[in-house]
């Protein structure tokens, strides 16, 4: 059952603008602006046409608090499915606080975070992975983010997930009418085109589910570690990538005593650059702590970027090589050697036959970050590792965590209900099995959810959505 | 000759929020929202009813960008009198950006700070200080600053200036007939009735020019020093006032060497306390400095607040009290002797006896910060300094320093002209003055300006009003 109350809050960002946006939803969300609305001819807002403004002014008693415009929507053509008024006032915190209050007084009660989307849920207008869309569509800051949360949110995910368990459900009917007639051996269900769908779903669910660690990247920015020796140009590299002057470059040693890390987009994707401490050997004691920091933090990173002056002796460049090789793992992390500082170094065909350590997934790459010199063919090959460039414009890419989960779980009875089926296990596991599997289905588009589920994803949305 | 082009800005405050707007205006406005939106119906928004709202796509060539609504407004209705539309989107500034990069693609372009406020003055929607008056109410921040400024917004200010000078214009036509009839001593303007409406016009000025000082409070705030030296309580006072704990409370003597500003409402009245740096003589440089400061600030206030330790030798409290009175202004600032901790201290009456110095404008009180007794009262003595209490509902209070200089030049003028009556000067010297008081008037109005001073004004507004 529907809360019926009406929710009020502010959804414009907060700070002074020229306009701020306050939203009203629920059944009296009309007559509730009708008690704190003047206009001239006394127009009642709940009598007037659906998306229409009109304009007034907002009294609390005798007071005019504002002067405002008030959008009028009608259930069920709202964002929520309900009556809702939208308030357009002069964008002072003061104001806006001020009309809260007011409409608190008149009979609504403050939004809880997300609620509206909730409603929108909960009235039918959109599923559960369009709802988490909505929050993941208000906080992207990438092309690559805005372009997956808007595809979702208008249900590209979730149709696709809809189209298969709806498939689903129709063997599950059909096998557990064989169910029903239990002794008599009957087969409603038929086994191959059931062998087919499951093969399809499974593949379906596999490229879904591969499609994450992409997803993931796109909505969390890649994770990049530069690491290199002090004063071998970190900074200068990350100056050079952002193309504008954010890290601070120094000539001291160990100048980058701390983790900086700054976000950039190279080709509409999200970069977290990680400017770690060296790894040198040092007695400082706050040093250490930087570099053993450094460790860390080159193991969390998607790619690790192994910055090393050209012009030191070979035999420096290749322990630091070793070094790094030590500590990353090569299965989940992408390495990225670059020669810094070739604007000094003349022979860098003879350097790169002497260096040692090198895997065949490695990327070795001479760059000057001071001159620029190939450091956009730096940010093509960071580029490459995310393999933005093999996804097509359709495809769906899965980005949410408890989506990812709900999947590799499906997955996981699927591939049941396939050895079932090549098995010939008796129908009634077959059964369980398949009903498992509609069930982690319908988790991700909200068929099957519980208040404690919902709950957990709309406490993290902001309050006014 | 108004500038036709149309213009585009993100009008809600900036950030991450659920919607953000971002406001069209001029002749284009509805046709260029026409080639970047795209609905169900595909309805063309220009052959849509004024004041209406409609759900669709926002297009990138074929790309969506964002799931909008757009109001559609149409000229003279609309808060710049031209065609406007409003587009809501989802509240990622990314969104935000890319909207706006897709309006100016498509002919629009970036309003400049005020443009949609200077428009709605050049068409006649609003008078120049009720332009004025929009980006106050943006501002205000208390419940007296809103009310002057809505106030002044809807025209309260400027209906008596129009009033005044509509009366004076008649007077200076007649005037300036007398004139073209030159030799013949005609006397067309009734002198006996000019005289009334010159007295009535100073009476009207010297109220408002006298109301600028709270107005002016008003608006920005009143400055409170709090003085006395370091461990009296100052921080423990601020806290009791603000009720909350903003300020560091300490026991180590010197704890506050720098000033600390903290604005607080008091019975709608914005307070700035400044905390300063006590006033005992010191070897410590720094706080030698921070001494210096208090002195400043101490000059800089509207009230003086000198709080002193009650338990301390009754000569030490007069030697304070003689010290703050060799430093402030005592035709300007108001002085409140607090004295504090009162808790630990029996005899207060005999202790006021002692008491030197003391003028009979000062207020002498006696207080408890850490136990909060008499704070309240205290709050109020302040509120009574302001003299928020001795004006009306429908008093119009000036709290803009350029009307503020015009109505100085305004009352200038008139007091000639009241002169020129009495002494009976020639017309023509006459004329001259009502056509400077008017003038002046006109300022206020905007009924004369310059670009140069509507540059002014409307710079300082946000981008996007």
């Amino acid at each position: 059952m529907i809360d019926q109350s009406t929710i009020c809050a502010i959804s414009t960002a907060a700070g002074h603008g020229a306009i701020a946006i306050i939203r009203l939803s629920g059944e009296n969300a009309l007559t509730i602006c009708d008690k704190i609305f003047q206009s001239k001819g006394n127009k009642v807002l709940s009598e007037q046409k659906a998306n229409t403004v009109h304009f007034g002014n907002l009294m609390d008693g005798e007071e005019i608090v504002d002067e405002v415009l008030v959008t009028v929507f009608k259930a069920p053509y709202s964002y929520t499915g309900e009556n809702s008024a939208e308030i357009a006032c002069h964008g002072a915190p003061y104001i806006q606080q001020r009309i809260l209050q007011v409409l608190l007084k008149s009979g609504a009660r403050m939004a809880n975070p997300g609620e509206y989307t909730q409603r929108a849920f909960l009235n039918g207008k959109m599923d559960l992975s369009q709802a988490e869309a909505v929050a993941d569509l208000i906080a992207s800051s990438s092309a690559s983010a805005h372009k997956v949360a808007l595809q979702q949110m208008r249900g590209g995910f979730s149709n696709e997930i809809a189209n298969l368990r709806g498939r689903l459900l129709h063997f599950i009917s059909m096998i557990e009418l064989e169910l029903d007639f239990g002794e008599e051996d009957v087969e409603f269900a038929d086994r191959t085109q059931l062998q087919a769908l499951v093969n399809e779903i499974e593949t379906i669910i596999n490229k879904l589910v591969n499609s994450f660690e992409l997803g993931n990247a796109i909505k969390n920015g890649v994770p990049v570690a530069i690491v290199g020796n002090t004063n071998v140009g970190k900074s200068t590299l990350l100056n050079a990538l952002l193309k504008e002057d954010k890290a601070i470059v120094s000539d001291i040693e160990g100048t980058t005593r701390d983790v900086i890390e700054d976000t950039i987009n190279l080709g509409g994707v999200t970069f977290r650059f990680i400017d770690t401490a060296g790894i040198r050997t040092t007695l400082d004691k706050i040093e250490n702590m930087g570099i053993e920091r450094t460790f860390q933090k080159m193991r969390q990173a998607q790619i690790v970027m192994l910055l090393i002056d050209a012009n030191r002796p070979v035999e420096m460049l290749n322990e630091s090589i070793i070094k790094v090789n030590d500590i990353i793992d090569r299965d989940q992390q992408k390495l990225i050697v670059c020669l810094n500082k070739i604007d000094l170094c003349k022979d860098t065909e003879a350097l790169s036959k002497q260096l040692i350590g090198l895997n065949g997934e490695d990327k070795l790459m001479f760059i000057s970050a001071k001159e620029q010199t190939h450091t956009d063919e730096l940010a093509s090959e960071l580029l490459k590792v995310v393999n933005m460039d093999t996804i097509n414009e359709q495809d769906v890419i899965v980005t949410n965590a408890r989506h990812f989960e709900a999947l590799n779980s499906a997955r996981g009875s699927i591939q049941r209900v396939n050895d079932g089926l090549l098995n010939m296990i008796p129908t009634d596991f077959l059964a369980q099995d398949i009903r498992e599997c509609l069930h982690f289905l319908g988790e991700i588009t909200g068929d099957i959810s519980t208040d404690e589920v919902l709950g957990n994803i709309f406490k993290n949305f902001c309050i006014g959505k």
